[in-house]
């Protein structure tokens, strides 16, 4: 590998990474905003949205610039075009705690609802999981995107657990409703930024091995 | 440009619009599904998705070969990346479309809420949004590209419509929960097919004028 190229990847990954903590960090502000009730952390995740905006640009651009100058080729390309979709799902990553952290930021100012929702579980997995693709991103390594992938099922139980629960208690009490439909969307923005993870995991399998694993669930069943 | 680039360049265009197509038919049938209560509309969105998937696979591993075989640059470099980035927008379109004909087939088989909700204007913006993001990829034309910014606006507006009336709903009648929930997803679902139809705009503007104009909302309002 000509060195100006190795150099130059090198940095794209302290690059995606910079981004990546950045995402990291603003899933677990949000998800701590939801579960503590606690607006100063909501109001940070909305501030901190900017910046994740313009990294991801940024990056796009050193993406193009290392494809231009470079042409590289094999393993290479394949790691820049993998590095745009990571880049890209992370942005989304922003956008979906944005989401939470709006939904947290209604709740916090409005009375609890008295309902049990896993949230607390729910949260650990999703921050686990963007933690775990970030790494597996950075080491390319395929066991660890599996095992993101197989954190993804259990998401989204919780969260087919929370529509039922959630749709119980507006049925039951029609002044619950607006704060439950909140709730619901934080769930499912939850769940959303772990398929993110997941899509983001199944890049890095793309990435090493060249195998697509989009679209083939029976491999992780 | 040399002349193997060229057809190669002319065949990729065949191939996302191709793609393009199936996802606009999906988007279009599970409307449709939605807004006449058509269970076999909506099975029929079901069953199509696996071809958008594997579609989206082939041109993807289309789009890698071109870079490596040609590295392009400038221009060309652009326009593989970004049709890179339409083909996962297209693919998730598919997945909204399937998400919205879940919704209709649940709904099309229980009773219809009496209630005023503006799904078949909604449902002909998005379809307008979808059809003409890919004329705009396919003519490289900004103009059309920037028009369906500006209808993303108008969506979102019905969105947040339909949310206040979903809730009012609800909060009058438990009995309503269920299929008011189904109507809110299916709402939002819509709502991110036009939010991918501007990526996809946002898109042909860089590749044509190279310019970035994500989260650059101040240039659209």
């Amino acid at each position: 590998m000509p060195i100006h190229l190795h150099q130059d990847l090198d940095r794209l990954a302290k690059e995606i990474l910079s981004l990546g903590a950045l995402a990291e960090e603003a899933t677990n502000h949000a998800i701590e905003a939801l579960i503590h009730r606690r607006a100063d952390l909501a109001e940070s995740v909305l501030s901190g949205d900017d910046r994740i905006d313009r990294r991801e640009v940024e990056i796009e651009i050193e993406c193009l610039k290392m494809l231009a100058l470079h042409q590289p080729v094999a393993a290479d390309l394949r790691y820049i075009v993998a590095i745009l979709k990571v880049n890209s799902d992370l942005e989304r990553v922003g956008d979906l705690a944005v989401n939470v952290a709006e939904r947290a930021l209604y709740l916090a100012n409005h009375d609890p609802l008295d309902v049990e929702l896993d949230f607390p579980t729910m949260g650990e997995l999703v921050k686990r999981m963007v933690r775990d693709c970030l790494d597996a991103v950075v080491r390319r390594d395929v066991e660890v995107a599996r095992r993101v992938i197989q954190d993804d099922d259990k998401v989204d139980e919780i969260n087919r657990a929370m529509f039922d629960i959630l749709e119980a208690t507006m049925q039951a009490d029609g002044s619950t409703v607006k704060r439950a439909v909140h709730l619901l969307s934080a769930s499912r923005h939850l769940e959303r930024i772990a398929d993110l993870a997941t899509n983001i995991s199944e890049g890095v399998i793309f990435m090493v091995d060249g195998e697509v694993v989009r679209h083939q669930p029976e491999l992780y069943e």
